[in-house]
């Protein structure tokens, strides 16, 4: 299933509504890079809060995708792990390392909003 | 015996008190995450100065807090290691890499408010 992203403002906002397969994830991939430079986006947001199981392979590839569009001119913040995905994913050693991440939706807003608007 | 944890505004301050069985350190980890959850904190101070001796799972387990906070938005600096608990550490290899570490309660504050509330 595709992953619906939306408009907000300068900031896009991909929120993930089930769980992922790895097409769906490089489909994501290649739709956030394509509405980046479509909007001229200077964030994105991708909400996982729907996930309760996060594998390495959708892991890698959101921060590959934070990566990339970090190259683009645009900031990723990840929102919604789960505290039970944050304890599995510290136990199998992965990390989102220099990905932002935040509580919520409106949290990861604010973060945007901090750092591209303000202060 | 359980670590108590203070909210102070938008941070938590877990002030161990005495040496943690490997109980108390999960049960440590949980109630943090819970109350992050539940005050949307933006910052964890974990203190340990009454602690003489930190076994390898105990500073594993608070490295493991800090890793599952920041997924979750909050940022945890560990304050009051002591001096020989330092030296300790070195020498066993033990180290917190990328956590913030602070000397005391008012300067991991004050990390945390540079780092959230400014500049």
């Amino acid at each position: 299933m595709a992953v619906p992203i939306l408009k907000q403002g300068p900031f896009l906002i991909a929120s993930i509504q089930s769980a992922l397969t790895d097409t769906d994830v490089l489909q994501l991939r290649d739709d956030v890079m394509a509405q980046v430079t479509r909007h001229r986006s200077k964030g994105i947001i991708v909400d996982v809060t729907s996930l309760d199981v996060m594998d390495s392979f959708v892991s890698r590839s959101l921060r590959g995708i934070a990566m990339m569009t970090r190259l683009r001119g645009a900031e990723t913040v990840i929102v919604g792990i789960q505290p039970e995905v944050a304890f599995a994913m510290v136990q199998l050693g992965m990390s989102f390392e220099d990905v932002q991440t935040a509580l919520d939706l409106e949290e990861g807003l604010a973060l945007l909003e901090a750092g591209f608007l303000g202060p």
